[in-house]
């Protein structure tokens, strides 16, 4: 039985689809699964996504670490926002965290709801990890691309690009949106970075974080070797549930 | 002042956007917006967009033709379908026509729903009119792909990144879907007509019309010197416009 591939441009689009027993891959590269990456790498245990700042907050009294971000900005009074910078700190060793941002969290919770059977956070730092996992699970996939604000963006497709280009040949791909995201990543593969910082997104990055590159960050290929899986209500790294579960 | 384009890959998405006031071409390539300007040349009066098969029905009473597509086939019952072909027979000269489709009617009458200004249809047989008609009109441009039941689509986005290469330069582009349109033309310019028989719409037609090749007319280029353009509920041809009020 061969299996599909689909790519989904925004999450305002997921209504329209069957994502029904799907695996789907969340993709937010700038930042939240990206950060989520670099979180598990640096060994946090279980990432709560969350819908609201104001919600959020209240995790504060459950021993969570709380994070969130609006319109690309720290939100005053976090303990974290979502630049990958952050979460490379030792100290969030063993900690939950409530983590709630612009697009990626409300796309892994809409996913959630719309009934896929396994969601999982996608970005070039954990690609290869990614793929060797997507193969061995064999499964319909959606490539889920958060956007910004409901609006297609271009570093989310070019990763949805990149998956197919890696693993496309061993699934159906009767989909206008994954035939268009494999042609833009073919078309720029040798010029990744330079592609994305004339996006958008980058843009209001730059204009903002002037002393970080976090788009620079995000686009390093295979710095963690983590996969962040959805359990329940939370994100947990797939290889922490291994080790869990070969442990017990 | 400079003016801005947009892409919208998907009706769906029109929330997202603030279309008020702005002049939005739809693009329904395969095949209503291409059915629209093969209908004008012909020399249709009018062309009212209907939203139900069962309403536009209703018009055979008021001495309208009525023509309805679903799932790229023609409604049974209905004098006309979706093919350019059928378009062409002189008879329909000064006829008045209630169309409703799967995709494209449905895009022009949310636009209209939305708040814009303009509503002007947009195929590669009339790109060259459609052009030089916005960069005369100096505006704000929405380029809204009717897609496939709310699903993006290759030839929709390909057409708008012909538009984009055609007078991009005098516009400020801020959208990534709008770069992404762009480069997905630039890349395949060369073989319009191939790419646009991988998307999954050409496949849905060439099962179904084994006998015509609406694929191959649709991606014509020019044959068609008129700009179909709403006014008030219906849809004109903006050179009858013209016409009718320098003889008025």
């Amino acid at each position: 039985m061969q299996f599909t591939i689909e790519v989904i441009h925004s999450p305002a689009l997921l209504p329209f689809y069957n994502i029904n027993g799907k695996t789907v891959v969340v993709i937010d590269i700038l930042r939240a699964t990206s950060t989520l990456c670099v979180a598990f790498k640096t060994g946090v245990k279980k990432i709560l996504p969350i819908s609201t700042p104001e919600e959020c907050r209240m995790f504060k009294d459950f021993d969570f670490i709380i994070a969130a971000e609006r319109n690309a900005e720290k939100v005053k009074g976090f303990d974290l926002g979502n630049s990958p910078f952050e979460y490379e700190n030792p100290l969030l060793e063993g900690k939950n965290i409530a983590f709630t941002t612009t697009n990626g969290t409300r796309a892994i919770k809409q996913a959630k709801a719309m009934g896929a059977e396994f969601i999982v956070a996608g970005s070039f730092l954990n690609i290869n990890f990614l793929c060797n996992w997507l193969v061995k699970q064999q499964h319909n996939i959606i490539l889920l691309c958060a956007g910004w604000k409901d609006k297609y963006n271009l570093e989310d497709t070019l990763f949805a690009g990149a998956v197919i280009s890696q693993i496309g040949s061993n699934y159906i791909l009767n989909d206008d949106a994954a035939l268009a995201a494999q042609f833009l990543y073919n078309q720029h593969k040798n010029n990744l970075e330079g592609v994305v910082r004339q996006s958008s997104h980058a843009r209001r990055f730059t204009a903002l974080h002037a002393n970080t590159d976090d788009v620079g960050y995000c686009m390093q290929h295979n710095i963690c070797d983590v996969l962040p899986i959805m359990e329940g209500e939370y994100m947990v790294s797939f290889k922490s549930q291994l080790t869990a579960s070969s442990s017990s």
